[in-house]
């Protein structure tokens, strides 16, 4: 039986290159144009698991996400770390210096801008990479140019006239495996969690004392709007450890005395 | 004179409705496609101000404005809130029962799901609002609608044919006042600052420690890459007060001796 997994985005997203790199070919892929639908696949049991960006290494979170973690039953089982490889594609046979402009999401062509203005292209921002090369090839365009994964390249059957284009080569995105059941500890473990603490001075601060206090590393803190209130926050915070180690239990029972409310999103294996 | 103001993303978008909110129509927009120029163009002072948006009350915090806060050296001296509001508009004469699609910012897009569903329009996603209701006007299309600003369908010619189709009313955008200059204390003011710490267990914790014995309540604080290392993180927090008043000044002072990095982006008058 092959694994059922679903992501967000068009086929050859940067998403289905995440899974192949950590899953193998031998999967079968469920593309939801959005991330709702992604979790929801995965809450219904439709899916073994929901793969969903989390954090880029150079755009930050992903706020999408953390939302719909804030609301959703899954737990978080896993973490892939993907390098973000940008390669330019066309339709077979045309030519770098056909190009007149370059089609990607706004993130992407910001990201390969260097590369672009060397080339004297336009750049016309899309709403999806993979969506880009999918459109380029459907319309059979000869001067236009895609800036997507490889995996885009090879399912839409383009030609790749270019591979990492990109201006900084540290970009990362982070992704979060989510399944119905939890995962065991491996000794190497983080756990991610939501709380939301009152609205006074130092409520913050004596949060995190918890975890200063049990020498526990935070790797990680984002703040969202709870979309009940006007800037008014909820914390993700992620940090080194299981819940089923006494240190962490113990921690996350004292922060549990100290907030409006708490939640545990999962702990699973770190990437390196 | 008229003052000059920059802003990002095409006329009527949003930043425009929130520049007008503040100061007036007697004004000389200058609307750049990317935010790196609008900045720029405050910098080397071709406008007064530059106006751009750090945050709204659904989506959360604008990575890429952050980015640039940390690189510029233009100072924070104000904030506008402005209570978004989407209208769907579409060429003249053009009836709510012609329209099989609309267009609009993915986010814009998601905010107005339910509206959208009761009348089976299929949901196109554009790189921008104000882009979106250019287009259509440009093209000429009788059976497409865009979601956008009112000010857009003023500045485009469109009628609009239905006003607030969000489906939550709680959409804010705080939108950020930068100018060359520095802003004097009101009495009723707030600070951005950026810090990094090393990365050690406790280290935000200690660094959050200096605001809490002070008794200065955070209104906000996120977390954005480095971009020098992936999952290392710079932080912005917001505090209620001004530089020039002791007990921050002292806090600061407190501050820098147990961080990597502090610099403080401006004070300015809180907006309710």
């Amino acid at each position: 039986m092959k694994l059922k997994i679903s992501f967000q985005g068009e086929r050859g997203a940067y998403s289905e290159e995440a899974i192949i790199q950590r899953f193998g070919e031998n999967v079968e892929l469920f593309p939801r144009p959005f991330l709702r639908e992604v979790f929801s696949l995965a809450e219904v049991g439709t899916v073994d698991y929901a793969v969903v960006p989390i954090e880029n290494s150079l755009e930050g979170s992903v706020g999408s996400t953390y939302d719909l973690l804030f609301s959703s039953n899954l737990k978080i089982v896993g973490e892939i770390i993907l390098r973000v490889r940008h390669c330019v594609m066309a339709n077979k046979g045309v030519k770098l210096e056909d190009i007149k402009e370059v089609w990607s999401h706004p993130q992407a062509l910001a990201q390969c801008r260097g590369y672009i203005e060397r080339h004297g292209w336009e750049p016309v921002p899309m709403y999806d990479t993979a969506g880009s090369a999918k459109l380029l090839k459907e319309k059979g365009l000869k001067n236009v140019a895609a800036i997507a994964s490889k995996r885009a390249a090879q399912f839409y059957d383009l030609d790749i006239l270019a591979e990492e284009v990109e201006d900084v080569p540290l970009n990362f995105t982070r992704f979060l495996i989510l399944s119905r059941s939890e995962a065991e500890p491996t000794g190497k473990d983080k756990t991610s969690i939501i709380f939301a603490v009152s609205h006074k001075p130092g409520a913050l601060y004596r949060a995190l004392e918890v975890f200063a206090n049990k020498d526990i590393n935070l790797t990680k803190i984002e703040s969202r709007p709870t979309k009940l209130r006007p800037w008014e926050y909820y914390f993700f915070v992620d940090f080194e450890g299981h819940v089923k180690d006494k240190r962490v239990s113990e921690a996350l029972t004292l922060l549990a005395e100290r907030v409006l409310f708490i939640k545990v999103l999962g702990s699973y294996p770190r990437s390196q």
